[in-house]
């Protein structure tokens, strides 16, 4: 009834989200839902959203997708870091319809 | 000192929330949390919140509650999915408060 | 290639956000994100962001983090629950960088 698949999610500068989505795209991920994030800490320092440029805006990219996909995100590390994401974490999940991811 | 417990994540257009968060708490789970949604990419192509109407802005729902609770909502699946749900993921966590999921 | 981290997860009103954020600092999180919460169920009822005071408003923070410190964070049990959060939730995720987490 369940089906295992990976959950991928990235965080990123706005700017750079359509680099990464068209990337998940290419690697044939099935969708992907693009979450506003408000501040965040990292290894950059403070950022803090909603400045008057958006240039700092981060979101979170969250992939839900097979296995295979998952992998071959792994595989395109280089350029995927292309895009300086803060976060790039897969972990599992299970899925109610196996069918569309 | 840590509870095993599952969490339950639902993507769905906004209008849609309220019959979702309905479902989980005739299932018996213990809250629930929405957060917003920016844009996403799915079977139903590409949606981006935010136009007027409001009509295809989607939420996140999501929901940490026991290994029971999680049995009854990939059980309720035609009810769930009849909310056309983008995505019902459903994953292993851990939560310091017991009594509390 | 992908390295075992832990994925910590904190719904918290966001007036308390920045005493949690300075726990994970202390602890010796690499860094963590917050997003925003539009409403909630849980404990204390039913709770929607955007009133006027703010003061309802809660926020998620999403920390990646060493096995190490998630420990420090579960052992730091009575000052994050100081905090009130409405979730702690650990789980278990891969990461591409084993160097920034």
């Amino acid at each position: 009834m369940l089906h295992a698949r990976k959950r991928i999610e990235i965080v990123v500068e706005a700017v750079q989200a359509e680099a990464v989505t068209d990337l998940l795209d290419r690697l044939g991920a099935p969708g992907w839902t693009i979450q506003p994030v408000l501040s965040g800490k990292g290894r950059q320092g403070l950022r803090r959203g909603g400045d008057p440029g958006g240039v700092f805006d981060n979101v979170l990219i969250l992939c839900i997708a097979s296995e295979a996909v998952a992998q071959r995100v792994a595989e395109a590390r280089d350029e995927l870091l292309g895009a300086r994401p803060a976060i790039v974490a897969i972990s599992d999940c299970s899925v109610l319809r196996g069918e569309h991811f």
